[in-house]
């Protein structure tokens, strides 16, 4: 069995399947890199208090970024049967330093690790997903450019209701995305990741010594992080220990979070499989993100929104999962805390993913303008909401012109007409004349009369996005 | 049957079960005040538009007030078969006002009211609920500051842990409403309440128009909220209309911070009713929240508490409701959305209510001292960590220091003996002596080592939120 | 302030607000016909331990009667400041009988009452709900039964897939909600109604009083139960009485059971709603269960399957709020147990709101046969399944065959020919002539290929149910 | 890239990245040996059919055992870029057989496959659950058995109500692992596993053929399944395929019962921390299975039974997840629904580990029946109940009754005296004696008034269930 960070006081051993039950080596080597820092800073620190001497430290830092290079080149390999990350990290030390490895955990307790390993996980996942989300962004935004033009419908109850330009439709996720993202660096920005907890009740070093420590140590731990969001101010000394220690709330506002993402990102795949439906056919989808059938031989599936919808099942059922965990826990730590980490984990790769494929496959989605012609050209209804504005300028209250065009409709279908054919003297029955009728029926009219889309709005984020089309 | 805001277009009348189904009344007249406030900023844009002469708009505007007065005193009773709160004013100006009242509604559409209504119901129960959070924080501070001196006990895995001050337990939970108070302060700064959404596509009503209405209405509307809050830019266009229509994320995003407040109360009383147990007996409970048996005459049981664990499952319950309704809708409104009320109100009078009481509850627990002197002075558990951090002091790598003390604990308790009691020459096969031992155990020493909570950032946020013994 | 049934060893008042925070009586005067049930069961067993006189009991018994009297022609209105039910009723004795009713809460406890009143309730709602779901399941029947001869299309992935009838298509959803009906009689057939728990260690009453106060008040407590569940031997003494004043299994099962029917519900409404927009024009749904719009005159809502589908998300969010309630809670009762009801009374009062409505909605929607001969007729991609399936049957191995008919239609799709039009030239590539081909091409063709609906099984369990065209 | 079993009709190669996200070979390679049975079936079927030759059929049933062996002994290896399990056993009969093999899917789709396999694997994991539940519950009478005559503490609000002996304790969670297990029979009795779904409206292969198919495989397929439990009538053509292959019930029905048991588990895991506190210490836990801190060495945490709470949230979240997923999807399969096997895996996993390690862990806690009986002696409330019901045995009316103990209670509370060491004047006031307050104070008193646990229902269960000690 391999060594384990306690075990002075316990006469039995362990028993081997609860031993395995236990382990979260299997999950949580992903946070080797950060445990890394930790180390990195608090062996510093150590010096700092006198507990390691200059020499001692300076093996240990050098032991701690072999390892470091190990995970960055993706040959860092665990031992399955190490209880967890920070005991395979420390065996490791031990297996390279001997006896002066043991000495880096002194008044540090695994808590403080946990705690400092999975935040700055979050911070370095919310950046890649930022970065992912803004190349989304960015094509959503071009194609919305691309289509200013473009006719499309706007459906409520999934229900045709007016004539949109495709680029208001694009724009309407943009606008989504864009939400995310700000709630995604809002969650970044006050993020915390403090040091110095102990088990629950803070650590015997002092604060100068780790405020030093972190001081030395920053500018080689945040190298790696995009540039725009790189914050030193991340990283701070526990105000708090008894709470940042039992506290998972980052984790839960962090789900919550891409559980609105991924809410829209299962509304655009519900939108889309039903535009791209034979019978809509207003869009057509890339054959690369298709599959077929094992028995029917003409299917082409759209199972990348299907999967996309799917997978909201998973990041809603990973934060119920983590409110479930928490509830009624007395303080402080408790091993429950441990299963933190799978649906944190599952939660983030599901969405990068999701994230990196969409980018792809959304450039490549066809707008079926014959189609949509036809529909604009057909449907009368997508202008009676026209009608009843006009009425009203002409001084019909409005409820009073609603109910004269509901009527006209249901004149017209039940004589199986179409408006524009009805001669003056029944539109007159409407207050309404031919003249009137032909200048509302038209997309372009339509589209003129409402205020569309906010476009400086739009420039002006997007300049702030850096995208090139604003 | 009540006169509904459609119809024209049907030959059959709806169905009588069906319309009570539908109808929403029964809880959105919650939304009334919200609602006027709406038909206030579109009647002057209307008037701005041409659609109503001055003497028309002063007209409505005045029913519109005669009705919030009712509100506000709070005499407003609905008519159950209307159909919703829309409707229900809709009438009501109908009758005070017959065909003028039928203008109101030119170029708006309920998706209009429900977004404008139901944001500014968030904003203003935000407001409320950060009022009520904040008396919390005020009593935790307050009882920190009266606990300064007094010993606890800290617990991990509701095991004894080590020796606290009962300000550091307070203070943990004072950080968790904390957090939840910025968290909550941090969605109200971001909330925006869009006017001109029209159903999906925009409404005819020209910008200047709305912005005009607005600014002139503003005063009015927001002077009810506490000024420490009050932001005239949360009341905007609309830059987006069928994303605005379409999008619940700040309702989502609400209840998210709410069940997380509500994690934190449950953790709360799990550990308040374990501390009140005759077993613990660390702490005794306000008869005044507690209540009987019906059968077991002895019963004095901590029923609030026990409520405020449970009421978890409702908040909770109600996010997964949310989160569920929204899956996969497509694009732009559709009625499921209507399904979003019950759950965000039941969440909010629910929290709302808790507070109210935790607030009364917390001053009137007290602190059994007694019980705690005696397990401070009888436990010897509690010095061990010491006793490792000693040894490393003295040169022993930590995870050696920590081993020998296990075993030291293991020794002693074989041997039924307190560690105060061994003799100098067993202590010294653990390299340690009696006066060392006498030095260590002692609370005070304890106390001293560990960085406790940072007073200064405590008393920061103290000032920061007002209150008095910062 | 309303007598409650304990207090003796309290010094001091209830907090009024905890007061309000803590009653029930809002939402279990639902329970308050079991509740004099379980009243009239245990005065009996009192009867029989000798601690009521005959004389006693009798006045007992017609005073419950006089308030189930109140509560059968719903005339029962309760005191909103009574703790509770049970306390109501109690109260309501005590006015009307003075110290005799205080005899009746002997050797019980109002968990005895909770025990039995909520498991009652569930007996007597999951027979409603049985009856609806008969009522859905034989207009599912007869639909099918009209539609045995017309076509339908069937889907995968929302992709047209294979040619059906569209009584195949009424039938997946008849099969649905067999299960359904099938999984709640089990539901139904398991539950037991305990009596004799005391508080949670049995009650002083002995075996023999509680069976024969049973056996005596049974045909009087279940002669309102439909006779097709009616079943006697739902009443016992409890077995266990530490495991049944704590259990609620039986609630979370049976809203699991419900939220499967309720997720039933939802695909049925997905698919309504797809097949009844302007672009599928499949299904033509009931006008008076659709509502209009207040802005755009012509529409035309799927408002009750919109709602329909809405609404899984309350029941999902009320199964989550009692998983969570009960998540760690230790033996035996808790006060938070008492929140279970509202979950509970909301769900069973929407599903049976829903089930009730089905019924009259669906046996309204008309099938459109022009648009579905339409499709069968110039969709190609329906009938390439048995082009594969016809060269298998001539040697070529499936999976080749498979092959062979994906690559005839992108040949046709590149050519933009229909296949029926191909030369036998051509066909012959594909190792096909025309004659094959036009065989192949016919929808009756096709249906007749493949193993339809197993109309035996169908009914028989027709006939089970009691419906006429089995 | 590995082969697909479809894509003749498609032109574009799929997207790298998106076949990764889009593959299940990781997870459902689970399904191995259920997706031979479906092989060995269905080309027995297709022999019958005269699809395949006697020969061929016995290539491919050797080869497919060939498979199976490798499984049976843990050797399978799949190729990870293998789309899915049954894709990858098509390849490799494809490398044995050649051509072939590719015979083997005619007339079948893989949603005939998953539907069998899907549901095989719940067939054979309930049984092995059911297995090791029964483990549980033969500890459990046997550790009752074995406590019949100690005493224990009933709990209620985790405040201390009536005295039980442990033995009822022990059969209350016994009682809830009963309930736990007949669900899961009752489950495992209805569970049906069809063949011949085809894609979703059945396949070409005749009733005839596939029913002798299944008898001819069906001694072989089940002799693995315990015989308590097999059942031939499991296997059935599907009656309506349409519904069959959309239909997830049987994995929410599965999931709902395993989160009712994990419910059960996290109640127990909470009574057992709470009961193995030092401040309790009613409980010793086996060392074995706890684990100490890696910074304070006194530590022995209940680390299995935090784990035992926590996992709740897991199978809470997998459940929601299932839930969640189902919700909406038109008819009839739709790719979202590959993502029900991670969830059903993930909980049918954990349940084992627990099951299995709870057995081994329960056995080894130690009554501390010390502590106990000081309890019992010390807490006189113990007793109250019974001064009540005395009270009502000698006339005065219940209620009154509890009011008068309640207000001994408080008397003695206020004096600071043991009720047993009031003398007769006082205790007259309360219509008590000194001699009758001996009588009543006695552990043996009380436990005989109160009829226990049914020991003749839960003595033929035992039988029932096989257990030695009945």
């Amino acid at each position: 069995m391999v060594k384990k960070l306690w075990g002075g006081r316990f006469k039995k051993k362990i028993d081997s399947d609860f031993d395995k039950f236990q382990s979260s080596i299997q999950y949580d080597w992903r946070l080797a890199e950060y445990d890394i820092y930790h180390s990195m800073i608090h062996s510093l620190a150590l010096l700092k208090m006198g507990v390691l001497k200059p020499q001692e430290e300076k093996k240990l830092n050098a032991a701690l970024k072999e390892i470091l290079d190990e995970i960055k080149i993706g040959q860092f390999k665990y031992n399955p049967e190490s209880e967890d990350i920070h005991t395979e990290i420390q065996n490791r030390l031990t297996e390279k330093l001997g006896d002066l490895a043991l000495k880096l955990h002194s008044f540090r307790s695994r808590n403080d690790q946990i705690v400092f390993d999975e935040r700055y996980y979050c911070v370095i996942e919310t950046v890649k997903i930022l970065g992912l989300l803004l190349e989304v962004l960015g094509i959503f935004s071009e194609l919305a450019n691309k289509h200013k033009e473009d006719f499309f419908i706007g459906y409520t109850h999934t229900q045709r209701a007016q004539i949109i330009k495709f680029e208001d439709y694009l724009l309407a996720y943009y606008g989504m995305f864009v939400r995310d993202f700000e709630r995604m660096e809002r969650f970044l920005k006050n993020l915390e990741i403090p040091v110095g907890c102990g088990a629950l009740a803070g650590s015997y070093i002092k604060k100068e010594a780790y405020k030093k420590a972190i001081e030395e140590t920053i500018e080689f731990i945040i190298k790696g992080v995009n540039e725009r969001y790189r914050d030193k101010r991340w990283f701070k000394l526990s105000e708090n220990p008894l709470s940042d220690v039992s506290d998972r709330d980052f984790l839960i506002e962090f789900l919550s979070i891409l559980s609105i993402l991924q809410m829209h990102l299962s509304r655009l795949a519900e939108d889309l499989i039903i535009y791209s439906t034979k019978e809509f056919n207003f869009l057509i989808l890339p054959e690369e993100f298709c599959t077929g059938s094992s028995l029917l031989p003409h299917k082409k599936n759209p199972d990348f929104l299907e999967l996309l919808r799917g997978y909201t099942s998973r990041i809603y059922g990973d934060l119920v999962s983590l409110l479930t965990l928490m509830k009624g826990l007395p303080l402080a730590y408790n091993r429950d805390m441990q299963l933190d980490k799978e649906p944190l984990f599952s939660s983030v790769e599901i969405i990068k993913e999701e994230l990196k494929i969409l980018a792809k496959f959304i450039k490549e989605v066809k707008l079926n303008k014959k189609v949509i012609s036809k529909v604009i050209k057909e449907d009368q209804n997508l202008y009676t909401t026209e009608v009843a504005e006009y009425l009203t300028e002409k001084g019909i209250p409005f409820l009073k012109a609603h109910e004269i065009a509901g009527k006209l409709i249901r004149f017209a279908e039940e004589k199986n007409k179409k408006i524009k054919e009805l001669d003056n003297k029944i539109l007159k029955r409407f207050s309404l004349n031919k003249k009137i009728i032909s200048e509302i029926f038209n997309p372009n009219f339509v589209i003129k009369r409402r205020r569309s889309i906010d476009k400086e709005a739009e420039n002006k984020l997007k300049a702030l996005l850096g995208f090139k089309n604003a």
